[in-house]
């Protein structure tokens, strides 16, 4: 990526996340290239970005303004989840959820599914193509319980962008990022045992701690910096937790990137109350902003992260291929691996190793990344149009999920079953708690390319809404 | 499949299960024609057939015997496995084998591998090959949670062949018959829970039990029917058996088909003690014999019966595809299999629906029926020639694995320590025991066409043992 592409959205990011608010000066182009120890143009190049994306303004002799009539979503609202270890719900509306055949009748803005329109993917189906046509042992044999050696080799490589020295060796390929969550989740825990969960949290890794039996503490989260070390804290001096879980990078729903320093703050935590950390990072490749994040096992250095992720978001998640880096768990998680599903598929395995080898998945991300923060824009845009005033939404740093919070009182799961004659789905809220809060809440994907069809679909569910708020005024 | 083949098929299983033993008179062509309803010459031609085999030769004017000279050798001994629920050993054996990458250099008679050189797979590389090339939503998204609608039709057709009446909602496709195997005995069972099994027994399933914190309960079993009724029977009366987990058909390690009297009375028996059955059924279309056996599914009629089965015998492993008919536990199962693995890979899934839609699965079935069947002959000439005097083998009834025992004090574990430098390696009898018992025996594949490659492999396993046999003693 070039130096003002770089800058541009590092500044982008500042405006948006609030550090510069509307109508206030931003840094001259001199100080900016003092700072960054980037040439004048660079930084005129990345003022002109800004300037095309609405996200600064020129004024005469006075420099750059974050525009005044920039009008910024309110951000959600920090949850109140119960302050204390629930057996986890919500498995009916999970049900609800993954029970859907992908349809085109269908506006499907519930699924965590990500855009595998683009051509950039062309070469992964070729050589599936291709590798499908041999009647070989490789494709269709057991392979290694650990996975295709060549796959961990380049995943090893992937996995230096964000911060982490690991070889093959200390990886363990999975079926999808599910299963790797699901077998560190058992590694870890025995029924009845306290995860730290964040909160708005993933519902597929809860419904696991519910299906073996475990209890989920959930933990205020931030919109924007994450999940409360302070609330942390205080849990972990009062209950016995086994382990957290949590998605720092492009958080699954709230779409926040967890600063760095609060990153190494967790894992001192950790370290301090010496608790586990399962990381799941499957969002982590497509942060708006380069380079992508660090993560929390980057930071790690007794093998207490268990750095979960998959090709799920960043390529198809038909393709389920997961993997995991257990650190010191690594004996036991690979148990776990073997008995939940024995060996994964070698032929999908094969072909990624392809992909990433031959150079493919860099442009693919840098695609997608583009993409996705453009849609984004776009669906906050019409959320904020369609939607009732008032309406708060979250504001993604990557990944391709919205989080919409509505008025207090307002039932997402009523407002599902409406939209079902309009043929459009979005994900409750509820099922992102693990005592069923969130109800006022959904989370929307804004993966695909903006369409009319799609603006349409938001319309329909801003009017849904407004129905529904006025039957119960 | 022809009448005379189906009758000599009938006739030379009875045979090989001594029901005839050498030089004893077989029935007449007029009583067989009577008791089958089959004409004198479909008789004459079965006959024909058993001649070519060795299995039968005539006498003039006295009909057909059992040729005197015909060397059975002798079955495994029935086991005697400690008769408590047992703590699951065994991992790092189990590892061993699993951590091996398919290889051409090594002989590797120790894996469950299937024959996947066949002529009629390839109409199924042929679909896997074109699905790969679309890059299209059903085949790289998330599928709905039970699987593809189309193969869930297809098994169900499938499935009438061993008797049982199931539609698509019964069934939910997993990522290989292990998870099927997994989600169900989670389904079922908690943590200290004790499960009774075959002995021997599938190591996978063990290991499950162990991961999950489960005991296992070893009972005997039969080398010819299967799992003792008396001895489960009294274990049912003196433990709080949760589950009885076995593969009644093609059983892997042994090969027998239990009969279907047993099944019928293994069923009652669950249900007077009111324990649920998870029945294996991976190697069950593999049955030498036409029609091939029925379930104990088949005769289910309370919903007890969790079957499990895939594609990894009968097609390919590295597909990963398996299913299970779970029963009355099927929204139990279906949380468990969403929270392993999430939905299965659809791309597989698609394509082996087109494989059995086209009537592709028929024709390969009966070649690879045909192929194993020789090739456990040829295999067990070889055991009989190359290994020592007194060596006991199994006569598996389908599937493609032999169970040899070798005299008592022998350690398998330490032959293929051995073999290693033969590039030969064997499944060691102890990973198929709780407690790690069966070191004296082992398992071989069998699957392969019979090549000199082969021969040269079974004939250094018989030397290594002959030298440490010696060392021994």
């Amino acid at each position: 990526m070039t130096l003002y592409v770089n800058l541009a959205e590092l500044l982008g990011s500042r405006i948006e996340n609030g550090f510069y608010r509307p109508g206030d000066r931003l840094p001259s182009v001199r100080a900016l290239s003092l700072e960054h120890g980037v040439s004048l143009s660079t930084v005129q190049q990345a003022y002109r970005v800004l300037e095309d994306s609405g996200l600064a303004a020129p004024k005469p002799k006075s420099g750059y303004f974050v525009p005044a009539s920039r009008k910024a979503p309110a951000l959600p609202a920090v949850g109140r989840p119960v302050q204390r270890p629930v057996d986890i719900s919500q498995w009916e509306q999970v049900l609800d959820l993954i029970r859907v055949s992908p349809a085109h009748a269908i506006t499907q803005l519930g699924r965590g599914m990500p855009d595998i329109s683009s051509p950039t993917l062309k070469p992964l189906m070729r050589s599936l193509s291709q590798l499908s046509r041999k009647q070989s042992m490789p494709g269709l044999y057991y392979d290694n319980i650990h996975g295709v050696h060549t796959l961990r080799e380049q995943i090893a490589r992937l996995l230096l962008d964000s911060g982490c020295n690991l070889t093959a060796n200390d990886l363990i390929i999975t079926t999808g990022c599910h299963e790797a969550l699901s077998a560190s989740i058992r590694a870890l825990c025995s029924p009845g045992d306290i995860v730290a969960v964040d909160s708005p949290s993933f519902f597929g890794a809860m419904q696991t701690l519910k299906g073996l039996g475990m209890k989920a503490l959930e933990i205020p989260t931030d919109p924007i910096t994450g999940i409360s070390l302070e609330a942390l804290e205080l849990a972990l001096e009062q209950w016995p937790i086994k382990a957290i879980q949590l998605t720092p990078s492009c958080n699954n729903p709230l779409g926040y990137v967890m600063p760095e320093s609060r990153k190494r703050a967790l894992l001192t935590l950790a370290q301090r109350f010496d608790v586990a950390i399962i990381e799941d990072d499957v969002y982590g490749d497509l942060a708006f902003n380069y380079p992508r994040p660090r993560t929390i096992k980057s930071f790690d250095e007794d093998g207490r992260v268990l750095l979960c992720s998959s090709f799920s978001k960043s390529l198809a998640p038909g393709l389920r291929v997961g993997w995991v880096a257990p650190g010191r768990y690594l004996e036991r998680v690979l148990h776990m691996k073997y008995i939940g599903t024995g060996s994964t598929a070698p032929q999908p395995q094969l072909a990624i190793a392809e992909f990433l080898q031959s150079g493919h998945f860099e442009p693919h991300l840098r695609r997608m990344r583009t993409q996705y923060q453009r849609s984004r824009d776009q669906m906050i845009d019409w959320v904020m149009r369609y939607f009732p005033e008032g309406t708060r939404v979250s504001r993604p740093q990557g990944g391709f999920m919205l989080w919409v919070e509505l008025a207090e009182d307002f039932d997402t799961l009523r407002l599902n079953r409406a939209l079902l004659e309009y043929d459009v789905q979005i994900a409750v809220g509820s099922i992102f708690s693990a005592s069923g809060k969130y109800r006022n809440c959904l989370r929307m994907n804004f993966a695909p390319k903006s369409t009319p069809e799609i603006e349409n679909a938001v319309r329909k569910i801003g009017m849904m809404i407004e129905k529904m708020s006025a039957q119960t005024d």
